[in-house]
């Protein structure tokens, strides 16, 4: 880059063919890897949208939850996501316990939201 | 359920309504509730799906990387993708700190199954 351009967007700034292994591999090996990365960036991005839009929904839940003073967790509704989560990886052929760690992880970060959620909508009853 | 069924799927066996609010909350809550949670339900199978792919464009990277003795991690990949993310993320309306550590959650397990391949190369490789 020259000279900070204010008419280019951020995201040219990305630097698909960033690599620390540049200059170490055959061309043609590059130019595999390279191609390879490129499909695991569109998936990035949809994988991006696609969280977005799950944590408007949870959000949406936040909200209900809140305004009906239920708990951020409901243990019952998580069971059942992980052992349907786990039985839709075993026919994507994706592990199984990867998939649960992975809805866990999402979960620990939804409940964290909910919890907010009520902290804000207690908070602005009191103030009423 | 009344006794075992094996005619029928397992994905059969689950249940959308699954909660531990039942009957704790008015029908037209958990009315609600469950519309949302039938959208998440299928993010969720679509984010499962979308995962497994990527684990297969990563396992080609790994087997590429191990066949050239290229180290399991990139560095300067990796930073390029988290910048990336963090833009896109923000375009999302989706927490950019979040979509980071997503972003690491998965390197974690990509360079896991990168180092496994490469020590059952090796092994190969030592047999031969």
């Amino acid at each position: 880059m020259t000279q900070q351009n204010h008419d280019v967007p951020d995201t040219e700034t990305y630097d698909a063919a960033a690599s620390s292994l540049a200059g170490q591999v055959d061309n043609s090996v590059m130019a595999e890897l390279l191609s390879i990365r490129s499909s695991i960036d569109n998936i990035d991005a949809t994988l991006v949208y696609l969280l977005a839009e799950r944590f408007k929904a949870t959000q949406k839940v936040g909200f209900l939850k809140a305004a009906h003073r239920l708990p951020a967790g409901d243990p019952g509704r998580e069971s059942a996501q992980i052992a349907r989560l786990r039985r839709l990886a075993e026919d994507a052929h994706l592990d199984p316990a990867f998939a649960e760690k992975f809805l866990n992880f999402i979960i620990g970060e939804v409940i964290r939201h909910h919890e907010a959620i009520a902290e804000d909508h207690q908070a602005a009853a009191e103030w009423k």
